[in-house]
């Protein structure tokens, strides 16, 4: 078998059931709550925004939470998505350990996003809804959500981060072709965009803004929800048919990770190919390493706080407990759009603050580096946020030759980089520099962590 | 099995020969001839540009080339590729036909390209080969060689038509993501190219232009051979393992198809899914219309002469005997770069003559109108030459509307439109026309022929 390069599974043998890992959770994770009493929140407050059948979702212990079949058939346009063993990369490195990737680019709109796209709008749909509304930082989301849409015949309004609107066209593109509509966020159409507008006419956006764009118009129009394409419980749920095929397609590899390493942004796509080994590890399964790797810029998971905070700036979303570098930081301006925001999903931050996982910070000139040597030995090029995942996984294998082990090593390769091709043309300008952050602005922000819940 | 959309072959299902139709042909197809003498020209005339097994596939006249392992090796990245039932197309359409879809832009650079640049790397290398030169258009072949290049330790240059090179920066980005090297052409680096820009300084380039430049650095260098990415006999060949999957999983789905539509730019997409049904056929097989589309605006098969004619622009390749527009015809600027070739491949010259295919010129906006009617029904936003093949497979099925006829239509979606979402942009602004070309420039440029071999 160890020659073997791709491994398959059938059409058959796409997943009937996503799987929640909070029935396997040693401690509950913290309950969302009020921004008003600080009390939690049950189903109904989140009706406004969410049909009840996603809501459920939300709150669900159950294990194993069915696929609807309407959506399993969307799914096989493209899944089960192959898992790869890296052997010309391994060579590269020559390095003993043994490293596998999932890769999730083959979705129609080429990353990780529509496994959850999909089901957000078939349930949708089943509840009546006429029109969804939802923000994107680098434009994957709002693709993915537009791509949906137009399958089940629903409108679909982003509210787009304007630096990446402007930096972005064919993104916006690719929304309006899956019929889609695309909005520089912030706008002039909702009372959160205005009151930026006012306080700053240049505002050039945040994910924070636009949540509270779009929340704003889901909650004022009956026929409209909102869709989140990260961070909330349902869609780390929906995402974990990753981690679920990998199991398998390792087991078709006669193998077993030592290590996993995914990119964290939200956390969909991290929770994704890890809840499941993680969730087999808490029911005495094999032991296995777990590794979130984040931008040093935007670094939510190794110094951010673990409080609870706003989803957005305008303070229109629940608290939900999660580790934050508060609701009013604004990262710079790296190219990895979708790795861009203030918190961590509740879930994720949960299992970290558990220890059950570790985390670690990258720099964006490290991961260019490892996106190009990636291209030139597994002939992928991966997108930005991607490259975070593929330089930890490179920095794994390397301390395996260091200490002379052959480790196994999987990560999840979320996405292509088909439309980030400027930041590769920047990193070979030497244009591109490592991106941090002010102390002082996170200090502040983190200072502004809204009191009612945080004791 | 009629609701099944997605057919797959297994791994070990990659064909293990490629198919030449030179083998079944009831006419052999005329010679190339040295343009010096007007005389056929032999194996040797072609070694300064290839490698010898290449040009052993070029003149041979067996049925079966075994495809060699270590290629094969590479396909399994990506193939087989799948074979789509277009059921949500169909619906839109409201059509009997069954449309069904080859889909090619599963491969590392998004389209078919990489099915000759990796087998044309390979057997570079093994002739002990250093560096590759060639030419592109939009794009799509340079970053497939660069691709191939850098699995077997090939520097590639790649002279990509000025024009092009100056609207498409994200595909000279992916070329040298994987280390290969682009050139904007007429560049001063060539004789051919600096000819061209003592005439005119401001040349924005053609393919013709870029294959002489291409052509005379592999001429002039003992370590460098020439690649082509479509055209010549061999290349068609490379691409037929795309048609001989589309048969077998014809075959899993029930059903065969009674039209087979496809674009043509050089030819080679074309007869990758055409020539294998059409040989079955000539065999005594089953029988099956096979139309070739192209642009209305550089029309070769359909408003060209079948001719002997140069290849390139400053006459250094050998006289092929094909449907051209004549070697100095310089097509006008639509998107679909990749059918902006004055010739046709000679084989599908050959066929086209014999009266074995139809030919059918379509307009740039009718085919943007059927891209964004594909991308909403079937999830995958095409590239523009793609287009052409999805607009051609809707009038089939609309013509099958018309008659009450459930015909089964197959076509070669040969990529995905990515590094093209600019084309889609100037599609939804407005700004974008049905090209064409100017009669009187045509004749000029056929009245060029060269007269040494059209007698």
């Amino acid at each position: 078998m160890t020659d073997q390069t791709k491994f398959l599974l059938s059409e058959s043998d796409i997943p009937k059931t996503w799987y929640n890992i909070q029935a396997d959770l040693p401690v509950p994770a913290p309950p969302p709550l009020h921004p008003g009493t600080g009390q939690p929140i049950g189903p109904d407050d989140l009706a406004p925004l969410f049909p009840m059948d996603l809501i459920m979702q939300e709150v669900s212990q159950e294990r194993d939470i069915d696929i609807p079949e309407p959506v399993r058939d969307v799914y096989r346009q493209w899944r089960p998505t192959p898992l790869y063993r890296a052997h010309r990369l391994e060579k590269a490195l020559d390095t003993p350990a043994k490293i596998y990737y999932k890769y999730e680019g083959v979705s129609p709109s080429g990353s990780h996003k529509p496994n959850t796209a999909v089901p957000q709008a078939f349930y949708n749909k089943a509840a009546g809804i006429k029109r969804l509304s939802t923000e994107t930082g680098a434009g994957q989301w709002g693709s993915s959500l537009s791509y949906a849409g137009a399958l089940f015949d629903l409108e679909v309004q982003v509210f787009m981060v304007k630096v990446s609107f402007q930096q972005k066209p064919y993104r916006k593109a690719m929304m309006e072709t899956y019929g889609g509509t695309c909005i520089a966020s912030p706008s002039e159409l909702t009372a959160a965009g205005r009151a930026i507008l006012e306080k700053n006419p240049d505002s050039t956006g945040s994910l924070g803004i636009a949540i509270s764009e779009a929340v704003e118009v889901a909650a004022q129009n009956d026929d409209t929800k909102y869709a989140l394409g990260s961070v909330l419980n349902h869609v780390l749920m929906h995402q974990t048919i990753v981690g679920m095929e990998a199991m398998r397609q390792m087991e078709m590899a006669g193998d077993y990770p030592d290590v996993i390493v995914a990119c964290t942004g939200g956390g969909s796509n991290f929770a994704g190919i890890a809840f499941p080994f993680l969730g087999a590890k808490l029911r005495g399964g094999n032991d296995v390493r777990i590794v979130a790797v984040e931008p040093a810029a935007c670094p939510s998971l190794t110094r951010g706080k673990f409080a609870y905070d706003f989803g957005d700036t305008a303070q229109m979303t629940p608290l939900v407990k999660m580790h934050t570098l508060g609701a009013q930081f604004v990262p710079s301006g790296f190219h990895a759009g979708g790795l861009r925001y203030h918190g961590m999903a509740p879930l994720v931050s949960h299992v970290q603050d558990l220890g059950l996982i570790e985390a670690h910070a990258l720099d964006q000139l490290e991961c260019f580096e490892a996106g190009v040597l990636f291209g030139r030995t597994e002939s992928i090029i991966p997108a930005p946020e991607a490259t975070h995942a593929v330089r930890g996984a490179i920095k794994e294998a390397l301390r395996c030759k260091e200490e002379g082990k052959s480790e196994t090593i999987l990560f999840n390769l979320c996405g292509h980089g088909h439309f980030d091709m400027q930041a590769y043309i920047d990193y070979f300008e030497g244009k591109l520099n490592n991106q941090t952050y002010d102390e002082s602005e996170l200090a502040m922000a983190l200072a502004g962590l809204p009191s009612v819940a945080n004791g």
